[in-house]
């Protein structure tokens, strides 16, 4: 096994020795490495009598290290992988979960708020690039049909200008923001509180299915883990500090999405909430956290989010239609077959001809003039759209190495 | 005619002159007094080239002195009365008006601030008593059902703990707040923007009357004056200035009352805002406003306004809270055995203890502690969640309060 591998399946055996998050597990690792950590932990030596004490109860259900190679023999099945800190596809971003520090702690999960170890992963997209411009949806489970509405609108409007959104993947306002980001042909992620081979809840699971084939599903847990409640508030921590901000439609007066809201705040991100009618109870808590954060912010529309999350003035403007654009000094033909690409995967020449409405031997032309601009490029399986061309993320996964 | 005589007649015959609000009237009234300050001006000794024109414009059309002479007699036979600084009700908030500063002034009427001259008043309560524990609520003349709604509540809620409602005379949210007010046989007061003997708009005289019986109709424009345009906004100043806060209530993105909202804030009055839905026109001023604005309140009901404007303790309200649980009282260790007891079925103490990563003995002395407190049953298998009581009476809509 190779020093990789060990410290893979020791990153897999901390977070089932511990829920993710516990600051004492983030500490040693930081400190020793997680095998070192590993090692420390079972063989009793935890600084932490609270940490002792899980690892100790925690051990007399299984052999933490068989215990993990399991789950990544199960994850391997399930076609899901692990991505750990220095893994290209590391989303550095959760980095700034260690400063995190909420108010008036009174609940361990409000405490044990340290960035992840490990991340399970199904889909195609490197998670790290998929959280680079993302944005959380989050609400609440009864939401109303105005809630809905405004959900699937932000998740639609925020895809379509090329923006990740990320939610749970509960019904309500979860599954309103991920509809609308699929509906617009974008790319969304759903970070479970559970396995991946069992995501919560079970009524959802035909658009967990849309979600892993376009888009990913992320989860800290192994697969076979539970929803247990807790985890939910866990969970909220990586929706808040994995993206550059949380919008809040629809809460309660006792909302678990107002705590993913407060995360993002003390995380340095932003916290947007999209206020509702007075006279809604599913509007209580948005307001309430509009009154206690000043530093939250009232948004009603995609247009406000990008305003909040963009960049330096580039998401200010509609999207670009000057001359700049490669797209146009392409013909009607050659255009038409760009835009028949799906945004990810590849079609044969067939089908793409097909869909542009134009013939196939006018379809071939076309192809290879794009494929020659590096548009396009040539797969087995027919053409796909070139990847874009992005800077790499994070050095902080290359410092944790 | 008694010098006080004088004095009445004289700022009857300045606010004829130039309108309500003139800085430069009101400096020279400071300085020398109303009298003074009428012959001053009749007599072509205006400070400002502006006052000058608009003075020898006015006397063109009467004499000023006469005209007010026949205003008071108007109002005589009207039953209203004219009230002046130094009468024992005059209002004293509305001094600070002479503070008042709108940033970006592009208008005549948003730079002519000043404090008022005089009023005319129709029915019986003292207007300065009125005025003492006011908030006005103000918004669109097209109101939405939900804004009627809430601006009826609002007027409602601040008349029954003995508020009084202060508002314009408009269609919409103006006559909704009357109307709340006196629905609760409070007292409410309309400002006008024209004489008293002709209040606008029309379709309202039922509810002007219904205000002239137990509150009060104010004026600062003399018996027989037009509302014409500009006069909206100066008589806004007095909404704002002469209560203790201003309450907006649905706004579209260039409504009128938004400009009230922005005149308590710069007279340094607390600016209440009801958001609403996103989706709403009537509700885009609104979210604007508490956008632009960092120091105005989102307020949902007439608890988180008097929490603004209440004497210190007396009328404060509760922060919005989800119905009290029993779990709310218990430890961590206690809740997270109780969050890994399966749904259905029953789980021992060893497995329980592991799931929960708490040790075997604090497992079961928590289990017999919710085993007391009705929460978990003990069954042969170990331990099971307790059958649901009784679903928890109507809490949400005591909440949602």
């Amino acid at each position: 096994m190779s020093a990789d591998d060990d410290s893979r399946l020791a990153r897999v055996a901390l977070t089932w020795l511990a829920e993710p998050g516990t600051r004492a597990v983030h500490r040693l690792v930081e400190r020793l490495g997680p095998v070192a950590t590993l090692d420390l932990l079972l063989d009793g030596g935890s600084p932490d009598g609270w940490l002792h004490t899980t690892v100790v109860a925690q051990s007399a259900a299984g052999d933490a290290r068989a215990v993990a190679a399991e789950a990544l023999d199960r994850a391997d099945r399930l076609g899901a992988r692990l991505v750990i800190p220095g893994d290209e596809e590391w989303p550095a971003r959760v980095a700034g979960l260690a400063t995190l520090r909420l108010p008036d702690v009174s609940r361990r999960v409000d405490a044990e708020t340290a960035p992840p170890l490990c991340f399970w992963v199904r889909g195609s997209w490197p998670l790290g690039e998929a959280l680079e411009r993302s944005v959380a949806v989050v609400g609440a489970r009864a939401a109303t049909g105005y809630g809905q509405h405004v959900a699937t609108e932000l998740g639609y409007g925020l895809a379509e200008r090329d923006w990740t959104v990320v939610s749970g993947g509960a019904f309500g306002i979860d599954a309103a923001a991920h509809r609308g980001a699929l509906n617009a042909g974008g790319l969304t992620v759903a970070v479970l509180a559970c396995g991946l081979d069992r995501p919560y809840p079970m009524g959802n699971t035909a658009l967990f299915d849309r979600i892993a084939d376009t888009g990913l599903l992320v989860s800290e847990w192994p697969p076979g883990a539970e929803p247990l409640r807790p985890r939910f508030l866990i969970r909220n921590r990586v929706i808040a500090g994995g993206t550059l901000g949380t919008v809040l439609v629809e809460a309660s007066a006792r909302s678990g999405a107002t705590q993913t809201a407060r995360r993002a705040i003390h995380t340095g991100r932003v916290a947007m909430v999209v206020p509702g009618p007075v006279t809604s109870a599913m509007s209580v808590g948005s307001h309430e956290f509009l009154r206690e954060h000043p530093r939250a912010r009232l948004v009603t529309g995609v247009a406000h989010v990008l305003e909040e999350v963009g960049r330096i003035g580039a998401d200010l403007a509609p999207p670009a239609r000057g001359p700049q654009r490669a797209t146009d000094t392409l013909d009607d033909d050659a255009r038409s077959l760009l835009e028949a690409l799906p945004r990810r995967g590849a079609l044969g020449v067939d089908r793409l001809a097909a869909r542009a409405r134009v013939d196939v031997r006018t379809a071939l032309r076309k192809l290879s003039l794009l494929e020659e601009l590096s548009m396009v490029v040539r797969r087995d399986e027919g053409y796909a759209l070139a990847p874009p061309v992005t800077p790499k993320p994070g050095s902080i996964a290359a410092t944790a190495r």
